[in-house]
């Protein structure tokens, strides 16, 4: 059960997105495993993808595509990762593209692949080009939840969010879906992301909402500092609200910029709920540092520690381990006696040391609880930054010892 | 059960070192946890620390006795770090020394103190002062064993080696003992490592030997990729062999480095083969790379990866996981293609894709055995590094879980 999350929320459509899921039996028997999702014409699309060097098959084909015309569908499965296979990889994805195009109508470079699932096993094409004509027939604006559904590998839930702003006196939504538990960590994992509205926003001021959103949400988030080759977020405009075109330093861009990280955030935060073998939901802010990366390299150096994250799972206040780990996160001339580190509101240390009046019941109390903040104040500037993350459990080894046996 | 090591080998005795284990009760129950060892007049001592910012009381007072005085004493308890102890540590670590050299008729900075357990609480010097006359009637030239018991915390197993070579026609003995489990990375970890000969060494040298040792061996270990407050490796030359006084760039120098770099290599390993919950004993092999440094940071980003070690743990030849691990790596200018990895003599990875002909019996041959080498060949230039670590299992998170509670 992921910490904090029971169920799918209601998800809004968004007008010029249509949406289908299928089972076509790529891996996982009796359940979807291939989303199609439509983008009206006119539609405009920025994408973020893993910065692995090793980068799946369709990463490279949706990054080519993507640069010569503008995407009319997205074609996404599950189970299989096509990474790791050269160039036949590359040749798969791009017959998966070609066959959809010519059902449909369209070239093959305004199909967009992705892919996610076991890595280095050939891509059955011929599976997944069965089930095209009946994604086809299948698509409707009322899809979000059964594609969210059909994208999760070892996700326990589906995750999504909905979102409504007004621009122009007229609603505007924005919808979004996410799938990921494990192999997450900044610069994006094996995660995938769609996100639409139907607000209409020029080209360049849509890739830049859509870095700025991911920067401060799936690149917050880490798991077990592994990377994937596959992650990608996509951010769909339809442009169907018929609203003006949102152009940089309008206010209404500006609101709608604030609603898309904040159903960004809220899928990024979904993720770590539902990391694999997760009981906690963590936060870990740092304070005071002097700019940003150093606050990160604090706050990534507590999240990756195996040694913190056992004790998150044990309800441990083992706030020596959490010491040791700011202590080798490398800041230069990090003063000790400076940092104070608190688990919720209760401060655990200061000059050094323990607190004076620390009692290990106080930090038992908020290390019982699901829901846990770790508070790090580096007393050296003004910057302050906040990542989220799970703890380590049995059930994280267990899963990932027999995933794909 | 460690991988591929059972008890301890015979250690040999090294003239002018003497040593005792009693117990103190300073944390465990029925077992020695404090070790003294009385070095002859005379000797020389070199040392590395770690490097981690919150550094442990006894290790900031062992440094800075060791720039005033040449040490007569170490003494080292197991079961209390006293780290994250402020001041009160500091003060706790130099009124042990103070109590031990009242007795032994040294002065206070000719003592050095270690502390190897949990964090943040309060040393019992009381119980510690109450078992130092015991030590210092026990000391012998045959201590070895004892003591390398007596400075266990989680590990399941004493650690310790012995090689001997000849100096001018005379036997040199290098016996070396070591501890540590868990917080084990490069930067040294929660490990302490103390080693002596009875060979005549320069000052400098011997420092220069001990930093080259550790270089290539409690450098190149990985565990969990934490390290600890308390770490450090002591290098003593008692100068009893009546060998002449070795000084860099000599022929007896450098064969008594080999020597003492063999025995650091072995104990490094030893800390490997008893890692937390390990059941894998595993090899990282870095080759053609541009330089050191490029070859260890692929080798530290596979060896870290929770991916591929709950894979190593699940005997799974889960190549994509490497691969992935490899590619974020952040090497600049990687090409993909030029990349060949091995499990063993197997050859799963070339040209970005599974190698032609390898069959998943191959690598499972391969993942089955206790002992396996991974080999990256990076096809951009000479530099060759080897690390070595251990898998993640369920023992790993359980042994985490619990400590302390």
């Amino acid at each position: 059960m992921p910490v904090g999350y029971s169920r799918l929320p209601e998800l809004l459509p968004v007008p010029g997105v249509r949406l289908a899921a299928v089972a076509a039996g790529i891996r996982y028997r009796g359940r979807d495993d291939l989303v199609l999702m439509e983008l009206a014409a006119g539609s405009r699309c920025a994408a973020v993808f893993t910065r692995n060097a090793f980068c799946a098959a369709p990463v490279i084909v949706a990054r080519e595509h993507l640069s010569r015309e503008a995407p009319r569908f997205l074609l996404i499965n599950s189970g299989n990762a096509n990474a790791g296979t050269g160039e036949a990889g590359l040749a798969d994805a791009r017959r998966s593209c070609a066959l959809l195009a010519g059902r449909a109508g369209c070239e093959p470079q305004q199909v967009l692949p992705f892919s996610t699932g076991v890595i280095g096993e050939p891509l059955p094409v011929d599976r997944l080009e069965g089930a095209l004509d009946g994604a086809l027939e299948r698509l409707s604006p009322g899809g979000w939840e059964a594609a969210a559904h059909a994208i999760m590998t070892t996700d326990t839930v589906a995750k999504g969010v909905s979102e409504q702003i007004e621009l122009d006196g007229r609603p505007v939504t924005i919808t979004g879906i996410s799938k990921g538990a494990g192999m997450i960590r900044p610069d994006m994992a094996t995660m995938l992301a769609y996100v639409a509205t139907d607000a209409a926003v020029d080209a360049a001021a849509l890739q830049a909402c859509l870095r700025e959103a991911v920067e401060r949400s799936f690149n917050r988030i880490t798991v077990d500092g592994d990377t994937s080759t596959n992650d990608a977020c996509v951010l769909v405009a339809t442009g169907q609200s018929g609203t003006e075109v949102l152009q940089t330093g309008q206010e209404g861009y500006r609101r709608l910029c604030i609603a898309v990280n904040s159903v960004c955030e809220r899928l990024a935060q979904l993720i770590v709920r539902d990391a694999e073998g997760a009981t906690k939901f963590v936060t870990v802010e740092v304070e005071e540092g002097r700019d940003a990366a150093e606050c990160l390299s604090v706050a990534y150096t507590v999240a990756h520690s195996p040694l913190v994250k056992t004790a998150l799972f044990a309800s441990d206040p083992n706030w020596g381990r959490i010491l040791a780990a700011v202590g080798r996160s490398g800041l230069p001339g990090l003063v000790v006696e400076d940092i104070d580190i608190f688990l919720g509101d209760v401060c655990i240390v200061t000059a050094g040391g323990r607190a004076p009046g620390y009692r290990e019941e106080d930090g038992q109390r908020v290390m019982e609880q699901e829901e846990i903040l770790i508070r790090i104040r580096l007393g050296r500037g003004e910057a302050i930054e906040r990542i989220w993350t799970s703890d380590l459990s049995h059930e994280y080894v267990r899963i990932n010892a027999e995933y794909r046996t």
